[in-house]
Formats: C-alpha cells, sequence, structure tokens
C-alpha cells in the first residue's frame, strides 16, 4: 500500500529542550523529540535548521528517514555541525526530498512526575 | 444532520505505547487511543498500518466504525495480524473507505501521575 | 478590526468527561472544555451534535457565541436536551451560522496532579 | 535557505492565564506563552488583540519578530494598551505583516507537578 503522504516542509514555532530531569535516563529524560513517517518507497533526506531570537540559525541538520520507516530523533542527540543547547528558546524549520509527516513531542520531567506535549507542526509545500 | 465530514487517510507522526504503568486498570493504564468519529450514513472500514524505525510496516489491521458513531480503539487491543508491541517508536497511517475524524490521545502512567497528549493527525485525501 | 476568522465545522475525534477529579472546584475539577472565537461582527449560532459508540447521537445543544466575543464552555454545563454523560467515549460535531475559531481543552484530575490535552479541533466548510 | 513560510492571520480559541504556580520562577511559573517563527528576510510586525467573553476585545499589542529569527513570549508580559488578566477566558488574533508560524505553549503549575500543552493554533491568510 505504498504511497506519498504527507509536505516537503514543516515548521515548529515553539522548541525547546527543557533544562533539567528527575527520573531514569533515558525514558524519563526531559527531551524535545521530532518523529517522521516516510510511507512512501523512496528514502527522505531531510534538513533541519534550529532557529533563535538572538543569533543567526543552526544547521542544516542532515537525517534520513529510509522508504516505508519511521524515525524518532530527540534534538539533543544531533552533534553536527554543533550540538543543540538546552533551556533555550528556538524554532525549527525542516525540509524533505519527499513528502513525510512530522510530529513534535516533549518530555518535560524537570519537575517529579513529567509533563508531555505533542503537536503536528505547520506544514508546507 | 447527517453528513461527511473529514478525510480519508490520516498520518500519526509519533506513535508509542509507554512500557509500563501506574495506577487502577483499565483507566489509569498507559495506552495509545485512537479515536474516530464517523459522521455519515456509511460505516467506514479503515486499514491501519504500523510503521517501524528497523523493519517493514505491520498490518494491516481492520477497524469498523458504524455509520453516526464514534470509535474508540487502544493500540494494545489489536491483535490481528500481530500484537503492537509496547517501548517501541512507530508510526501510523490509516485508510478509511469514506470520510471520518480521527484524533490521537495516550496516556502515559509511567510515573505516579499520569501525563496526556492529544493530537489531530496529519490528515490527507 | 473586525473579521472572520474560521471555519463553520469543527469536529471532535476524542471527546470525553474523566469520570473523578482531585482538587478544588471548580478549577481542578476535571472537564472536556470548548473554547469559541468569534472575531466576527454578526452573533454565532452553534449546533453541538455528540456521538456515541453505540446509541444514536445526541443534540443538538444550541449555543451562542456573541460578535467579537470568546465563549468557553464545558461540556458538563450542558443540559438540553440531556445531560451529556461522563466516563463515556465521545465524539462531537459542531456547526457554526458564521466561521468562528474552536479549541478543545481537558483537565483530568483524576489523579492528585491534573493533566491537560488541548487541540484544534479538525475544521471544515 | 532563507524563505516565507507560514500565514499572516492566527487564532487561539483557548487563552488563559492559570490563576497561580508552584516551583521557582520563572522557569516554573504558570504561563500562557505564544511563539513564533519568522523564517523570511524580513521583520514580521505582528498585533495581537485579547477577546473576552463579557467585554470588547483588548489591543492591539504591537510585537515584531526579526527576520530569521524566533521570538516567545508569556502573556503576562504584555503591558501596552493594558495587562492582560489571570484567571479568565479569553481568544487571541494575530495579525502579522509577512507569513509566519506561531505555537501556543501553556505551564499550569497550579498543582504540585506542572501540566503542558501545545497546539498549533489556526492559521489563516
Amino acid at each position: 500500500m505504498s504511497e506519498e503522504v504527507g509536505k516537503r516542509v514543516w515548521a515548529v514555532g515553539d522548541c525547546r529542550i527543557p533544562g533539567w530531569s528527575h527520573g531514569p535516563e533515558p525514558e524519563m529524560q526531559s527531551h524535545e523529540g521530532l518523529s517522521f513517517l516516510n510511507a512512501s518507497d523512496r528514502d527522505a533526506e531531510l534538513e533541519l535548521e534550529v532557529f533563535f531570537e538572538d543569533r543567526d540559525p543552526a544547521g542544516p541538520y542532515d537525517l534520513t528517514v529510509p522508504a516505508r520507516r519511521t524515525k524518532h530523533v530527540r534534538l539533543n542527540e544531533l552533534r553536527d555541525p554543533e550540538p543543540v543547547p538546552a533551556a533555550t528558546d528556538m524554532a525549527l524549520l525542516i525540509r524533505s526530498s519527499v513528502p513525510v509527516v512530522a510530529q513534535q513531542t516533549r518530555l518535560d520531567s524537570r519537575q517529579a512526575e513529567n509533563a508531555l506535549i505533542s503537536v503536528i507542526p505547520y506544514a508546507s509545500d
């Protein structure tokens, strides 16, 4: 049932890695996560740009989402060209070579009990 | 006031059944839930595909949402053609025979106090 | 700066009033809430239908969102033509006489610490 | 990779600053936040209107999101033309001079453990 579903451009207005954590890692470590679905028969090459309030954007960060696969990444895992800072107000722009579906999910365990958010970012062609 | 509202294709980028739970079942059991509204006069036949990071997709799983009804399912209830694993990064693609509206809601009770997320997945024709 | 912003049809796939509560009322009472923005110069007359898994829909429930106003309602406040049950899987379909913007927000205080979800429902013309 | 991504009109149906807080400020102070991504090469001039249930809208509040930057604001920081009240049901309408992407994120620390919501508001041209 292969099919191209989604968009090539995704934008996250509120990106932030919470500054500290409670609970066992990696499950309960505070993180800002991005998940992608590539339902197509072609690998998706993604470029991710990180925007800041007071400096030029960082990136691009390169990601591959193989054909007919999902990929879940945490922003603190990105190291090239530079680490993504914690406790910093950011935004994201993602471009993909083929249509994909993105979802942002943040786990905030700064307090003893974790809080979660999840959104479908803004999609564009 | 019968009407066809929604789309035929729905995609979830971040699907995950939390790995453990606190609190009384079934209310407080960690789960990944999908809810559907079929406002039309025709039954909706749904096919759900589960995508993984490191293997081919599972499914299709068949669901029926009767005419003028809602249906709420938990992914751990799906058994055919195979159970949906917990604590695994996944994504979902859902196709319906008639337009429906989908919503994803996850209850995460891995810690003593539960956390919730809910999103309208990405919709397509 | 008056303007007509939004859509005339809104659909909620996952509607549920949590079955019990902790904490002071009304702030911390579990509830399923709907909020509307009517940015236009005309009053918006809304009809809300409640869908179930095992019976015909309830409603319509009538709501008015005055011109240039917001309205926030909790589903447990709706009494006519019948109360909306708690601890029941439901979905919603809302029709408005003029374009409005809707948002669903649920407070779940079944455990000592509350959890929140908020989504923009599916919009249609 | 400069580009104009997003929309010029954004609407939030459910806006509310929680009435009290637990935990260290400013991180754990209850707040209603708005984040914007301006991926374009032009500064974005924003006008924000606050809608109420029982009075005329307040505003406009003026914000600038510089070119190629993000901006994260908390509604309690807005002072001109008047402060935005807490514990009050509100809605928002935002107009921008260039396309931007908005996201709403609320931290509710009225109880000891915080709860979070985040949504992409309704977008229009």
